[in-house]
């Protein structure tokens, strides 16, 4: 097992009705800006809770934050906040709205152009206090201090994370995501499981419990993820969706084990040129990823093969392919397409992708730091 | 899924030569009292290593914190923190002295007689800061924030839990654990199974996570326990040993399920009485828990049998015999022994046993609320 230090001051609090408690975790005097995205909250009556359980307490509601959360938006509340003196943020929504609201509380803290935390690494030592109400299971951002954002007029898609960016507290109430599309249940399930497979799919650290959680979320996701869609109101079936992806991106089940991320490096290229959905970015990337590192996360694709989809017959090479296979269909059956191809981008569009990450000093991916160029191109050029 | 709240504020530091953050943990002006128990700690070089991380600052020792860590011996701690004016406490050793350094933590600062937060459920709402130096891999405490303490005069055991006592940090260095008696590496394994036992075997309440994470932790323990006591300096047989103690009892798997502890409170009787180790204690009891609690348990025995023990051949009731005898021989195999009369009790001690039990009012325990003296009792026999 490898060194590490875990640490997650992140309050969970879940379950039907928990809305009410945010009465209870925000200071009575506080100046609150609710941060959302594009207004499902009014619609299904979220936003109507968190208005009732903040009570008497001043607040203002900045709409509008995207998927993929961009910079320019972001920058608009962090002026509205200073304008209203708001000392509090509240993140009502999905992993974008979640995500930007931790660039904004950083921003509101920051001394000088903020998209340096982005690009040159700044340390962020200093953010407004926050915290979340989860309205979409997927990116685990609820209880973690990391965030991606993007420039719009640059064409980037960046993450940034610190200690200073753990929500206070995070209510997660299952209920809230009976509404969603289902194309976005779909998303949440698959961003889920490949968080995981970047924890556990590369090689062995004889970290067993580790890859025992790792298991175990990735057997629920599979377990649980076509019910969800198949049933939007079954309680028990959005709360382990919920409950699963929170655990699957909160530092637990990487804490002492190598990490890949390849698959969201190549992926995060996608969506900004071409505007895909994260989740389907990830659908497209990883079965390549796996394909073309097949040699390298053998002994880890072995074992998913076995303890994830119960392949226990045949060859090595043929166990790493079913496993592969299986993974693929997984996702076609959460109705997330695995192929470029499937969303009309063809090949041409691969060396423009590899521009982008090699602008972006992808060069050396992956839990051995050796997926070059040449390597990547491969993934981009399989996924076609 | 039941609704919850999980919050654990404290950080791990985990890995070999990690006693040497110590430094970047504590202030550097705090007057610290370090806590311990018999001396080991001398022995093995690990107080060495702590005083090396403090550097500068002033600290005391106060040695002696018994296993089953007695009111009257941290009582004298306190006495001595008050003189020194104290302001960090250093517990450095396994979870009695851990438990304890959270009773002192927290006496320091209460108003009234501090064995009121035992007997009469007193909220402690201050504590002392601090933290702790793990060598015994067992309880959890070092990142829960739990504590039970006995009282020798009256006979009595009991526990207390509180938000002001959960450790800031934990240093968890496996190579501290290298020079432990036999003994208390095969309790520390059988108390880490019994708290994952005491959270996950009662009914099915659809917690998908939290059931895979318990069976994770259970057939962790079933992997590396024997070979922890075969080769002591196996550095990743003793950190898996040491990461899967912590988190059977941080809260994580107890999130969003019923719970038992019967087991344990039957146990702290025969400690309270006759002196056995805890650990000792819960390897009676269990195998005779299981047996007596069957038909109330059976969905989970039976998902326990297959997922732990890959029992999947016989009738229902075979696999939860065979279930049950699995668990017995895994203790055994660890040298833990699981009858009273191994340990010279006989039957004899029944009733004083459950005189105890009644006399904490412990009359409508586990997951049901509906194990009553009668039920108790028959454990009892079945236990000798």
């Amino acid at each position: 097992m490898e060194h590490f230090t875990y640490h997650n001051p992140t309050r969970i609090i879940f379950g039907e009705g928990q809305i009410a408690a945010l009465d209870a975790e925000i200071a009575r005097d506080a100046i609150v800006l609710i941060t959302s995205g594009g207004g499902s909250i009014k619609r299904n009556g979220v936003l109507e809770e968190v208005e009732a359980a903040l009570g008497e307490r001043e607040y203002f509601v900045f709409e509008g934050i995207e998927p993929n959360p961009t910079y320019e938006t972001l920058m608009k509340a962090v002026a509205l906040a200073r304008e209203k003196k708001v000392d509090f943020l509240l993140a009502v929504g999905g992993g974008s709205v979640i995500d930007g609201t931790k660039f904004i509380a950083a921003a509101l803290k920051f001394d000088g152009e903020p998209w340096d935390i982005l690009t040159k690494q700044v340390q962020v030592r200093d953010a407004v206090p926050f915290g979340t109400v989860l309205t979409l299971p997927a990116t685990g951002s609820e209880m973690n201090n990391g965030g991606v954002i993007s420039h719009r007029a640059k064409g980037d898609k960046l993450p940034f994370r610190s200690e200073a960016t753990y929500p206070r507290f995070s209510v997660l109430d299952p209920t809230t995501t009976f509404s969603l599309p289902p194309r976005q249940i779909a998303n949440g399930v698959v961003d889920a499981f490949v968080h995981v497979v970047e924890q556990y799919l590369t090689y062995p650290a004889h970290a067993k419990v580790q890859d025992r959680f790792a298991e175990g979320l990735l057997l629920t996701l599979t377990e649980v993820g076509p019910g969800a869609m198949a049933n939007p109101h079954d309680y028990d079936v959005r709360a382990n969706v919920m409950w699963a992806a929170t655990l699957a991106l909160n530092g637990l089940i990487g804490a002492g084990v190598p990490q890949d991320w390849a698959t969201h490096m190549l992926g995060h290229e996608i969506t900004a040129l071409h505007g895909l959905d994260h989740a389907q970015t990830l659908a497209i990337v990883l079965p390549a990823m796996l394909e073309v590192r097949r040699e390298e996360k053998r002994y880890k694709l072995l074992q998913y093969a076995e303890r994830v989809w119960n392949i226990r017959d045949g060859s090595e090479d043929d166990r790493i392919t079913a496993a592969i296979d299986a993974t693929r269909e997984f996702f076609e059956r959460m109705t997330v397409k695995t192929h470029l191809s499937d969303y009309q981008i063809d090949s041409s569009s691969v060396e423009p992708l590899l521009a982008k990450l090699m602008e972006h000093g992808m060069t050396a991916l992956g839990e051995h730091g050796d997926i070059t160029p040449d390597v990547s191109r491969r993934v981009y050029q399989l996924a076609v």
